[in-house]
């Protein structure tokens, strides 16, 4: 079987799946309402006094009701996994399995929420009213840039954790692999020079939380090359990130742009880096092929075109970059301190533990992550996350 | 312990409950999600094939995901139980107990949402955007008059049932409990009188449905004394009600109108009701006191004065008028034929499944309704439903 046979064959697979089980997600009752005096608690008549306790002091909330442990997971649809606008109905069965690893990773109880609209002002409007009963927003596979405003906007306008998973999540295992990629490659990373190809919501997370961590001379691409201060028509997002990147000013494709690069960072297109660009780049040389299904280019060829290390999306290869690793911790630290906010120092604290389950002679080119089933991982991360919130004053305990 | 103890104890025990469980309903996952292979087929990559059965077959949705058995709670908390308007947050531990019930009596897997916003037009817009997931909306404890409008809006513009409990839940069990009581009366719908005191979102709607079912005489009350088309300063709600009812033109207060009236169907307000006004009804009165906990008159009062019917909304009195009874089974047969919407028909048969439930010699003055624990009534109630939905081509399947 080849790999689009292969491929075919897990599509069947897992259409079979979803029709047999209808649905990854289904409701618990946790508190009994089999008897009349079982309902006479849960619900009317008893049930008013803990709505009242609600109202006299709001926090009661979180020790009441759902909300401490509640997340949503919300999308318009507008960017599916690699496939596209394919709309908020033909979303869900994502939506719903991001819900089904929340709850299994993590015991975080979570639904879909799929938005049926294109426009991003009536999205976030929605998305801004339904914060009373949740602990988090998990924001999905909306597509750039307009996932940038979207997240910003409901930053501002929510007291509860947003976090645009394909932008920060992705950024956060990114750097966790980075951090130990460059151990075993003995560089630094503000001497280094980084070249990431796709400037989506991924690739411009990436970038952002590289320059935090002091990376001084990334390169970021898109479709037309380098992003740079005098390049025209770049989107406000673009033009805050040129400030940020490219010190030299280099322009053109990325056949030029990666000579000398000691990393390669793909969030873009499968099959677009070639065995003659791994080659020019520097000695010792670190790439990170995150298409998926298929990446940038594959590790066996990049390996004998001199890559050190090699990570991609998948799980056939060694050194995964997984979502899976991130947002259940990440959303569990936050949760366990009511935080208002995951912040920039919370998302830090995420990588930095995820990297730090992998140490000594454990760590190699082959193994510069812990595995998505590796059960560390999450409390690792939520332990570390909490810790940040609280430092920054995001956390409500 | 007099009646004041024994609510401030159930208080405290329901409170002490909510805290110990910490939210009435968790998630459960479906589909397996342990090892990596399981994660192939329920998240990347295999997840991408449903995805694009359903864009291209939107119908599917229905069979590769939750949406068949979802329902969301959506209150904005500005009319919870006879508490008023409490707000959103203080609503929760309602909307998830009527989720608890969801699950327990009828298997349908449900969330709440309470949102932030005391705008009608965002409320009703944010709402709007959220049916793609969803298999139908239970509105739950929005404010009169403000809850007709948004519902009336919600159904044009959604299409998935949208069904406002405190309108037709009540007035469901309100026309299944009179249809028993009249049998034992001995009386027809189309010739009696008929007082209905609150005109708030369960009168207005069991008003629409009794004059529905053939009633001639109704007459309905509001604070200001009975509704009639001369009265000024009517709501849009009002006047249609208007024009439907009180055929003699009647005005003034509950003791006048109570006189000669066969039938007193209260939702207003405790102790409303005298010995007195009873007295003066026809013969055979029946008498659904429903203000909860308590209610226009104790039935042990109004009996001996000469009622022959009494119903109430407690579980410690017969003959409870409880939306327990409704919902579930309204719902689960609307879900099981994937209806578009809940239309009239689909009550009326609602009311006469239940109302079915209790017949021949079972069926006395303290024997009207079943209770909410028997185990036919979801079941007699889905199969009801689901029929008028097909006959009405509100159904999908």
């Amino acid at each position: 079987m080849n790999e689009s046979e292969a491929h075919a064959s897990l599509g069947k697979l897992s259409v079979a799946a979803h029709a047999k089980y209808r649905g990854k997600i289904a409701v618990r009752v946790k508190m009994p309402v089999e008897t009349m005096d079982d309902l006479s608690l849960a619900y009317t008549p008893g049930v008013a006094a803990p709505c009242l306790e609600i109202q006299k002091r709001p926090d009661l909330v979180y020790e009441l009701t759902s909300k401490w442990n509640t997340v949503a997971v919300i999308t318009d649809g507008s960017a599916v996994l690699g496939l596209g606008d394919i709309g908020p109905y033909a979303s869900l069965p994502v939506m719903e399995g991001k819900c089904a690893i929340f709850k299994r990773f993590a015991d975080i109880d979570s639904f879909p929420l799929a938005l049926k609209t294109e426009d991003a002002d009536k999205f976030v409007e929605a998305v801004s009213l339904l914060t009373p009963g949740l602990g988090g927003i998990n924001l999905e596979d909306i597509s750039a840039p307009r996932c940038f405003a979207i997240e910003n906007k409901l930053k501002q306008l929510c007291d509860i954790p947003v976090f645009h998973d394909d932008q920060h999540g992705t950024a956060v295992i990114a750097l966790a692999g980075l951090i130990n990629a460059l151990k075993i490659a003995g560089k630094k990373i503000q001497d280094i020079k980084i070249v990431i190809n796709g400037a989506g919501a991924a690739g411009i997370s990436i970038c952002k939380m590289l320059a935090a961590e002091g990376a001084k001379n990334i390169i970021i691409c898109d479709r037309l090359g380098a992003i740079w201060r005098g390049r025209g028509n770049l989107s406000d997002e673009k033009k805050s990130i040129a400030a940020l990147t490219n010190p030299d000013q280099e322009n053109g494709g990325l056949e030029n742009l990666m000579k000398g690069a000691d990393v390669f960072l793909g969030v873009s297109a499968p099959g677009v880096v070639s065995r003659g660009m791994i080659k020019r780049m520097a000695k010792g040389a670190v790439v990170f092929a995150l298409a998926n299904p298929e990446p940038e280019i594959y590790p066996g060829e990049a390996k004998s075109a001199g890559a050190l290390v090699v990570a991609t999306g998948r799980s056939d290869f060694p050194n995964q970059v997984n979502n899976c690793l991130g947002f259940p911790g990440i959303f569990r630290g936050a949760l366990d301190v009511r935080a208002k906010e995951i912040n920039d120092e919370m998302k830090h604290a995420a990588a930095y533990a995820l990297a730090s389950l992998v140490s000594g002679s454990e760590l190699g080119p082959d193994y510069i992550l812990p595995g998505v089933l590796d059960n560390r991982v999450v409390a690792a991360i939520a332990g570390k996350v909490a810790e940040a919130a609280r430092a920054t004053g995001a956390a409500r305990i």
